[in-house]
């Protein structure tokens, strides 16, 4: 990346946050300084702060790709009609591929659990969509749709265990994103036992 | 803890180990000395080298608590001669509870990502376990057991997915693990959906 002053701030501002993303899932955020980043990139830090106010922001933006993708996922499945249980699978299979196409930003979400202000907003938007999935899961057993015999929190768990399983494995060499979502959905919905 | 010389060394180790682990998972290894454990029990470094002989032998023993517990649930299906459909529901059963049993240590395993000589033996004892996973679904679906078509390899490291997820969110006041191991073996078998 070339320090601009003009033109196309945006991409850079993308690539400043793709980098810094890069460092803190392979550093850890608190090892990593913005002069870490600024040296990753073959920039100054001052160029750097033309396109980030602080290392919070990165981290706030980074975040919020992968939240904003998940919580996309769950409002356009609440607009639909369906079944309870049709739309829990839309939003497991929604998810698998936000997974796979923010993998990064995901990455760092699942390892946030710090006490700044920015990590515990994040913290309780991720407990927001939990409870979204629990409420899909009860709201399918009044439905009928799923058994009555699951704990809807657990099973709510259990679901995106799966789903995240994916930051520790997933690589577009290991099929891709929509047969991986139908593999999940086959496993959550039908099991895998033949009958 | 008490220093002493004599008498119950082993009792002393176990509550090394308990409070490295809780250092290790709470800071991260890298961030965690030697001095921090011996601070964190109120013994001096001389007298924590009476149980140990390095941090790194923490890390061994930790792991392999972890690892221990889920090569003797594999080697106890494997001495079986149920179909291998019911030997891998075993397998992911025991594997629930040896998590909820172990869990910080089971929490340090999944985090191993180094370079050290004890982390790759760590990483390689998890491939063999991942391997043995996935030729119990290859297995059952050639007796017919586990429907076709999934991709074995997926599968297991979803199977697996939900098992680790409770690192992220087990504790006794959620169920208690025979009931959880329940709940994963009726998604992953039956699924969720009714019929």
């Amino acid at each position: 990346m070339q320090p601009r002053r003009r033109g196309r701030p945006g991409h850079d501002q993308d690539a400043v946050l793709a980098a810094a993303v890069r460092l803190f899932n392979a550093h850890g955020y608190d090892a990593t300084s913005m002069f870490d980043v600024a040296e990753s990139l073959s920039i100054t830090k001052s160029t750097l702060y033309h396109h980030v106010s602080s290392k919070e922001q990165l981290l706030e933006m980074a975040v919020d790709r992968a939240l904003g993708g998940l919580e996309e996922a769950a409002e356009e499945v609440r607009a639909t009609t369906a079944p309870a249980t049709d739309r829990l699978e839309q939003l497991i299979r929604r998810s698998v591929l936000v997974l796979a196409e923010r993998l990064e930003f995901v990455t760092l979400l699942l390892r946030v659990h710090g006490n700044t202000e920015v990590e515990l907003h994040a913290l309780a938007r991720r407990r927001d969509f939990d409870r979204i999935v629990t409420d899909l899961v009860k709201q399918a057993q009044t439905e009928g749709g799923i058994r009555a015999d699951v704990d809807p929190a657990t099973a709510a768990r259990l679901l995106f265990g799966m789903v995240n399983s994916l930051v520790e494995w997933y690589r577009p060499d290991r099929g891709d994103p929509e047969a991986i979502a139908t593999t999940v959905a086959t496993l959550a919905f039908e099991g895998l036992r033949t009958r």
